[in-house]
């Protein structure tokens, strides 16, 4: 990994809210970061530079001497000009460099910029990750990577001061599509979660106690333990945006090759989450996940 | 909840695989069970009878002195034949006994059979259980109790012997409730799981990594850690079997005031097992809840 007998650098292009304490815990360990943000001023910069890193005005500056280089950015079109567009990192990027994407595009996206950087002897690793801003912080985010083992094992040591389960999922993409599937489980747990709480109302039984008595058994799961008590208290700030979930579901579902109708309950939860994100004007979306129960909210009598 | 001085003693009606192990660790406490089952010379009985425990040929018999009277059985009809029918439990219980029925009935059923004794001076507890076969045998079951307080403190101290959960959730009905809502979690889960398993395959992603890698994370479930590995084996036994999961569901929406549709995820969940509890020649439903994933098995290409 190393040029020469220097440390390995690493360029870190999208210092938003998931981005900024990445690179933060990157710059912390020790490592030379250096970062880039399409909007400069971010106070992402700012807190890179107070943890020992450093910002560059322009994109190839970051890039040029970067032997990892991260991006952490929004949806496909963001991502896909800042690597692969024409004044992007293919153009910067060194022969040997490998670039590690963290945000969710889908693995057919992740594929193409691949193939477009594998032409340029630049190694990629589409590498999305789970835990949210906090896992972030505290550096407990699960990573899922796809691509080639050798670029995995180049990378492995950085993303280790990022996340604290770091996994190589298989070939390119394979890390994209198995985030789809962790966003298809927090979906379709979500509708479980309402629908329970759904009914309790109806059967006139308190829904706090499904939290309190059935959390712990056979219907368990993340999102009634830790979602659950967040509706029953109407608390809907995001802790995952639900229009963040949508994109995520769209992906799912341009990504699958078969119907929607092969995922019935998933488009059934994305169906649930738009009826959210398009009420209040549409300011819906900025709301949590769990405001889909508001889908599910009594009708007046 | 003693008569005299001597101690509170109990019948036990419907000694089937859950009741068998429940009646089997009230004997091992210590208390007088006296047993009946409706078809004679089951194993039950002489597991009972080997605990400590005796059985009568007549319901008359079990019942006539037992201050906690407990009955373990299948549907509606059978429960209330069994309690509230011309020769069943309210002929023969004494007033002031508590009938404590932990078979899932619905909250429908469950009040009109707690309005029954009512009226004849007997207290009914609706109670409920999750944990299984092996919670019944290891005294592990969460136990959903409805009705008066003060009949859930008589038969407090024995439901602890067979559960380690016991929870009072409100009048009658409301134990019923509650467990109901457990089996909407628990369905839609299996969804969830079915749906994750599935797009991996599609995605052409090993769907093993969903458990190893995700289990832990924000798509965590019960359902996705313990019966996803049983998918992934191709293990349909029963740990739950998919025909009590549907007749569990048919409570649900029989005893929702509003329409089906209301309960999407819920209703979804019940056509997937319908689906498979029909294939088979109609023995589908023997399988386990898990064999859900066999409606999301790839079509032939």
């Amino acid at each position: 990994m190393t040029k020469g007998s220097r440390q390995p650098r690493a360029a870190f292009l999208g210092l938003g809210l998931m981005g900024e304490s990445m690179a933060v815990n990157l710059a912390k360990s020790g490592m030379e970061v250096v970062g880039w943000n399409r909007t400069a001023g971010k106070r992402g910069a700012i807190a890179l530079t107070a943890a020992g890193g450093r910002c560059e005005k322009s994109l190839a500056d970051a890039v040029k001497d970067a032997d990892l280089i991260f991006t952490c950015l929004g949806d496909i079109p963001d991502v896909e000009e800042v690597i692969i567009g024409a004044e992007g990192v293919q153009k910067w990027a060194g022969k040997k460099s490998v670039v590690i994407d963290f945000s969710t595009i889908g693995p057919q996206s992740a594929k193409r910029i691949s193939e477009f950087l594998q032409a340029k002897e630049i190694a990629f690793l589409d590498a999305p990750v789970t835990g949210g801003d906090v896992g972030a912080r505290n550096a407990t985010l699960t990573i899922m990577v796809g691509g080639e083992e050798s670029a995995f094992l180049k990378a492995k040591p950085a993303l280790e001061k990022m996340g604290n389960n770091i996994q190589h999922c298989g070939p390119a993409g394979a890390g994209q599509a198995l985030k789809l599937c962790n966003q298809v489980l927090c979906a379709v747990n979500m509708v479980s979660v309402c629908e329970s709480f759904s009914l309790a109302r109806s059967l006139g039984v308190e829904p706090s106690l499904i939290v309190d008595v059935l959390a712990s058994g056979a219907g368990g799961s993340w999102a009634l333990s830790t979602l659950g008590p967040r509706i029953l208290k109407s608390d809907f700030k995001p802790g995952f945006a639900l229009k963040h979930m949508l994109k995520d579901l769209r992906l799912v579902f341009e990504n699958l090759e078969s119907s929607e109708d092969d995922l019935p309950g998933t488009k059934l939860a994305r169906d649930l989450f738009k009826q959210i994100a398009d009420s209040d004007g549409g300011a819906g979306g900025a709301k949590g996940t769990q405001a889909m129960s508001l889908a599910y909210a009594r009708k007046p009598e």
